[in-house]
């Protein structure tokens, strides 16, 4: 086939994002194990953070009192935040994976307590208080926190569910964009909003979503809901949906990031992809590299006195050698985390960029 | 009295130390939650490492072979190592503090299975394999590390010890001292040696192990075992024992830096202090500052935008506030024991700086 690969900048008031982009997640407002000011001198351009999170602590309120949220975490560079939709279904529901060995039983862990066509009522992770989410008040939340680009409220529903209830699920999940769409407009404070198309690894249904969010003043788009089971399922989902959507604007892909992914991806013309993989790899020893990784508490590091890669030009890579780190995972070290949280961030950075050069080549 | 608190300035082949100093201490070679780099940016002149926990883990082989431990490490600035002997029997008998709450029962774990006059065998703390140290093997250990100060193999005697026995200890911890020397001397390695003042709280040991220890060509001294049970008697025993060695020699307090005994035993003449308390209290939520300290996780300070301590030029108060330090500790992300860490040492440093300009002005 002819690569749709695209290379792009996305413009917001902290900053260019160069596309195709890798997008960090920060769920509480850091990265986990690095701070601020090591993001930005390992030049990621977007972070991603979880409006769900933040709403329960420190509380919206307290980061507007900040000045939102680049002052409250010392950001220079862009921010995206989500709506808290798909945080509340996916703790409740568990993710894909969860389900898929629970073998169709649909799992809850009891959190979601109504879910009517005005919003979602939960109980907080955190005191177990209920609280209710609705298009306005994520967005109101999302304004709270100022982040460079916003998600309306959408509505995840689990992998199995009857056509019925899915059809259900996402007639109100649009009617909630649109809606969340709306309440932006209304004071749109500089960001950018992206619709959220649905529709499960249906065709038709992920058609309708395209058709009815091209229909709206979208600044974006972000695929989500579930995008299949499997790496066949994601490539052919996205080589349906993405031509469906205006070329004109980005196309991100929900909280997808692990690197097989993303190769699978970008082809069809996927902009931005965030994900916790590559923080969530590195604290469990996992490092990142273009032979395929390590995993740095196997014994045979215990004597590599080199770098994780030599061509390596990350923090870490400069600092210290393999047989530190692993010393440092073998000794339980907060350090260890910190370093390889570093490296693997960095790599998909310097990967992006690389990804970027090959498109330019037409190489993908 | 009059004060004999004093500035100095100890010469080392990895750079000057300046005295009154902190010494922060790495266990593992690493400050816990802070990478070496960060270390050498805050200014720390000196780090301390524990040679039971290298020797376990990575094997001070494998820091051999990294061309020692600054190069493991990546530290340019000056190391001191202990000789494990602490390590050994502060595990298997627990601290000071345990013991006084153990109401004089002696309390040991079991890890510590013989001492004779040759040594010590001990089962490891990782993996239950029994390891012998020895005078001899502690400081081949030490030579393996390579730190620019090492400490003679001793015994730490349980605080609640009959007089036959500690006399038993004392005298044994003395001629593994000189033992240690010796197989130092072959070999210097362009490292120095202090000697470490045992006897507890009984003035005539503490006598005796300083006339015993200043016959022999330690570099300096450390004040070592138990130093009392609360700080009356800390004060009175370094008022005591200081003096009693040579004046022209650094002077240690091993295992102690929290502020209020620093400011009780600098006047005293004491030049180097170690302890974990700082990066320790800050993994706890406790930062440091002259109003005697802010204990971060309590609520009245999620809405506090301004930095620690105004004046503090430490990267933490550069670049953070106090509100989203109480948030990260609040979320439970490491970035807050890092920040809190780093702010918590920075202080240290800080105050000792500030300590030497107070005795120049003759105000300490």
């Amino acid at each position: 086939m002819k690569s749709r690969a695209r290379v792009g900048k996305i413009f917001t008031p902290h900053g260019e994002i160069d596309t195709p982009g890798f997008v960090a997640v920060g769920t509480n407002g850091t990265i986990k194990a690095i701070d601020t000011q090591m993001i930005e001198k390992i030049g990621l351009q977007l972070m991603f953070c979880n409006t769900y999170h933040l709403l329960l602590q420190p509380g919206t309120h307290v980061v507007k009192k900040a000045g939102g949220l680049h002052k409250f975490i010392n950001r220079k560079s862009p921010l995206i935040t989500d709506s808290g939709g798909f945080q509340i279904f996916s703790l409740a529901y568990g993710g894909v994976n969860d389900e898929l060995k629970s073998r169709g039983k649909k799992k809850t862990d009891g959190s979601v307590l109504k879910i009517s066509e005005e919003g979602v009522t939960f109980r907080s992770y955190r005191d177990g208080s209920k609280i209710e989410l609705t298009p306005e008040s994520s967005i109101e939340a999302q304004k709270a926190l100022g982040a460079d680009i916003i998600i309306p409220f959408d509505e995840l529903p689990p992998y199995h569910i009857d056509p019925k209830a899915l059809k259900e699920s996402f007639d109100r999940t649009h009617r909630w964009e649109i809606c969340s769409l709306k309440t932006h407009l209304k004071n749109p404070q500089n960001q950018a909003i992206y619709g959220v198309v649905h529709g499960g690894i249906d065709k038709n249904l992920r058609k309708q979503s395209c058709h009815t969010l091209s229909q709206y003043a979208f600044d974006g788009y972000a695929i989500g809901g579930s995008v299949g089971k499997n790496k066949q399922e994601l490539r052919e989902l996205i080589d349906y949906t993405a031509p469906l959507l205006p070329s004109a604007k980005p196309i991100h892909l929900l909280g997808i990031g692990d690197l097989e992914s993303l190769l699978a991806t970008i082809p069809y013309g996927v902009d931005t992809f965030d994900s916790s993989y590559p923080t969530k790899a590195a604290r469990h020893g996992q490092l990142l590299t273009k032979e395929g990784g390590i995993k740095i508490k196997q014994g045979k590091y215990n004597m590599d006195f080199g770098p994780i890669a030599d061509d390596c030009t990350c923090p870490t890579c400069s600092h210290y050698c393999v047989a530190y780190l692993h010393h440092l995972f073998k000794a339980h070290e907060l350090t260890g985390y910190t370093l390889a949280s570093i490296h693997n961030l960095h790599f998909m950075v310097e990967l992006m960029r690389q990804i970027r050069l090959a498109i330019y080549d037409d190489v993908i």
